[in-house]
């Protein structure tokens, strides 16, 4: 069953990361051809994500779509750059200044025609910059019809096209508060656009967010089979760290692996990190090993033996389970 | 315009309240009738807000009408409780245990009768013990099926009496995860079960969330017009701190008191608190006393330069109006 | 090597467990005696932790020692009452009334009496009443110093028993915030008041409070070997839920467990756990499981190999050895 | 007794600044000249603090001297840059490598040199790649041993010059794991190095840390008089959001401006924000602003007046205090 889990990589993981504090970035940076192959080499690994600017433009597209097929990679996905430029800082979809909203949305249509171009049918929508900072500076109403309505047009275009959207949401960061918040406020807003719009969990952005990636699952699933994506790293719990999958957690894992099958998900299992101090590739690798082993491990248990031990609702025979089914000795 | 704000106390708030350490709690236990005297005292408070058991049963109802009725105090809510009896302690509406579930839609209907008895119109229903502690101990679609299935029997139940039921949410305690969890999510259900069904919002559940309450009547109201109750008090950011309003935030309470007024909202402004080693009485008249203050700031300031301000969309400006508008010198 | 481990747990844990919304309890209260029966049925466990008031008081101590000593059960350590009665209510040690402190330091002193009569030579002193719950209520300098010497006072007279004292700190709860709040505060003022006087680390406090524990066991070792004991339970990192170890984290218990070898520390490692909904002796007895598993995965593993993977300092590496030696296929 | 307070700026707060989506930071980017002039232009600024390599090299001190006497403005403190170059990436003063720890060392040596050229008497030092990631990649001993040597030849240096030096601690960030985190582990270090270092406050770095500044600076007057250096901003509680002083909130910043006068606290009050998408000048000087109305609400109250308030210790007086004294109506 695990074998038909797509697992992808976000291309710009493999190369340099900057923070505020090192704006040039903790390594050096990284020819795209190399990045390509370096993905192309980690097992397992079928599909790229590419981030519109830094990976992929209108310019480079015929180029990148070579390279792809050279390597057997597809496209998984377009992450529309709404939050790289200046002229986004102050919001792109959701912007005040109806000029900068048009280019949000026509951004947006290129990406999907570069997506078809790319044989790719998922656009991810992450607009980092829609949200704001104070208390007592915003018009969260008109805001949050301005949203909907750039996103109803993009999804428009898109539905044309027969590409679907999934809108990606995270508490904060760069804002200090951000539109697509939480699972169940992107679905409200997904609900209102159109069939082809859903939910990307990030499952950083979640545990963030308090939630737990399992139960925001099965809350997708069960308002409308909702759950479009996956991107997956790991953190801290406060804070979008970005890290190795696996790095912090291992009960949650297991615990959304299993709730992805059984609501039949059938999108990719993409990584999204930000290796700042490691080597991107092998920082990726181990991600998609550690799932890879997790998968196996649902194999070797069966989807019927975690239904019991979910229905017998006893947290001690949850643990009996972690450290006989998942732990070593 | 403020004159039309409607204040209200929880009546528990007035008495001893207890932890997981001090079970007997920190004060002394006052008599039920000292305490409606009490907040009868309270300037500007109408209503009364109470708790199922704790403050009302079936057997008290008549008393506890006389006693309101002495005072010219309306009952302004009755919180059902589903959380502070043994029976509840795994689950109440959710529960996995049929049985269960159908004595928390009987409480239910029992309290909805009790609320006609005492002329009021509204329910609140905090399901505290609907969620989970563990990962891997729960099948969250099977619960939450049962959840919304239980509301709504409730709902049912409510509309042919007339009575309007607003969720309250909270992302955890007495679970490390609650089912109605946060705004949206909570807007989900309410959605679900009918047109009587809406959301309350405790301002410090909304803190805990990470939410800004502004925005989150924002959405209410633009998701359906589900803004149906008010809780106030304040809090450290990280925990449901219960504290008295105003003792942490400033900006943030204005910016609410802004979108009640300007979303219209017509429900009661109803403090809901722990003063746990606090005078009950004066913890409660503080936060009264604290939201009409700020209310006089909004009649002096008017609705127009608030929303001038916020159209700014300038955190300086925002700032500056802080300085000049709210703090003094 | 991992024989010599001393594993205890709190007698309180195996009972009824109370919060403030359902301040009777989740479970039926069960009787001492057992308690301490199933207690001593937990394999690996040899000693018992015991709470003043709730567990043991002078009047009672003969007939627990005898109770323990039929078990063949060690005290491992006596935590005093400061945080369980309405005197404590608004601080003990700290206390700004001088009577309420002088108690405080003479219930630390009977206690002291009470361990020795247990043949128990440590002392736990968490003042979970000692801090403050709003801003600008209170003077923090008056308060500090007023702690430091009532905890001297405490640590001059179990100096005179052979007893050693461990100060459990945590960020909050009772209070918003507590004077000994974090490992560094708390060892700067053990540092102050004797030799005998060190830290207990509870770890789901830690966790609280952002703190790696390992680094935490790292700290005290170098600023003056001031470990003296440990409490065992884990959480979701934003509050103290006192959940079953290993029901949430697996790395950093490897980590810690690692640190406690390392710095040779040679207390007790007693479980701390609110068990809720639980039952008890079975939660109580996962927690040990599950160290007593990881003790088996580092005597595989070997310490010289745990120093050569942190001396890589390299996450892939680590992350290898996680999938390779922690968690199975 | 306000009129004493000195006021300071970190220059790049007035520049362009970046995070690690738009590496090219939100704004333009600002000649120095220029941002020294506006700098200057703030009303009550008469300190410039200035960062390593950013603002200050050897090799512009020279020039930078003399811009600053020609706006009479003094430089209050050098933030050495242990942060913002590749070869500090995993660290600087407690690296790994011998040869990173040796420039950090020395590159604080010339920002000594640099700061005895500017007439300043004070240094600066965040470590902020001092510290780790991931667990169990770190010898938290070996570090920290590493840490303390390196800053001690950093003191001994300074001594040497007459120039103190503040050791800024923050939990997190660029590390998920930073060794100076909290107040008293920081002081813990200070105390070990020499009577010239100290330790600065940032108070968005205590928010975060979920410390209460007031608190914070009566313990760094307790344990050895030691808070060298303050820095100012504002945030949402879980995050260094360096926002605009009074932008969320107001009761903490009106006690610990109290507990900095009643310490006696005699350093630079220095505005240390990061406005991404504000007028950096106009943010900063609302912070400055801010600070000073304050300081008058200060002086109008007077200090036995709020002595007395916080030995009420009744947060109803509390805020009756804040709502008479602090709000307008």
């Amino acid at each position: 069953m695990s074998n038909a889990i797509k697992y992808s990589v976000i291309l710009g993981n493999l190369g340099n990361t900057c923070d505020r504090f090192l704006s040039s970035g903790y390594k050096d940076v990284l020819d795209k051809t190399e990045m390509i192959a370096q993905a192309a080499s980690i097992e397992g690994v079928t599909g790229i994500e590419l981030v519109g600017t830094w990976d992929i433009t209108r310019d480079n597209a015929a180029q990148v779509k070579k390279q792809l097929q050279q390597h057997k990679l597809q496209c998984s996905s377009i992450i529309v750059d709404h939050f790289g430029q200046k002229r986004w800082g102050r919001g792109a979809l959701a912007s005040a200044d109806a000029g900068i909203r048009a280019e949000a949305v026509e951004e947006t249509r290129q990406m999907i025609d570069v997506a078809v171009e790319l044989d790719c049918d998922f656009l991810n929508l992450w607009p980092g910059q829609d949200g704001y900072d104070y208390a007592l500076c915003t018009d969260y109403l008109v805001d949050r019809h301005r949203m909907i309505d750039s996103i109803a047009a993009c999804a428009e275009y898109a539905a044309a096209k027969k590409v679907r959207i999934g809108l990606e949401y995270k508490m904060k960061e760069p804002r200090t508060h951000s539109y697509l918040a939480r699972c169940a406020d992107t679905l409200l807003v997904a609900n209102q656009v159109g069939a082809n719009v859903g939910v990307t969990i990030d499952t950083g952005h979640a545990f963030l967010a308090y939630e737990n990636v399992g139960e925001s699952i099965a809350m997708l699933k069960m308002f409308g089979d909702k759950l479009f994506h996956m991107h997956f790293n790991d953190n801290y719990s406060s804070w979008d760290d970005d890290m190795i999958v696996g790095s912090v957690r291992l009960v949650e894992y297991v615990e959304m692996l299993y709730w992805l099958r059984r609501t039949e998900y059938k999108g990719w299992y993409s990584m999204d990190q930000y290796p700042y101090r490691e080597d991107g590739k092998k920082a990726v690798e181990s991600s998609v090993m550690f799932l890879r082993q997790l998968e196996k491990v649902l194999n070797r248990i069966g989807m019927d033996e975690i239904e019991k031990l979910i229905n017998r609702r006893d947290p001690v025979a949850t643990c009996a389970f972690i450290r006989n089914e998942l732990i070593r000795s």
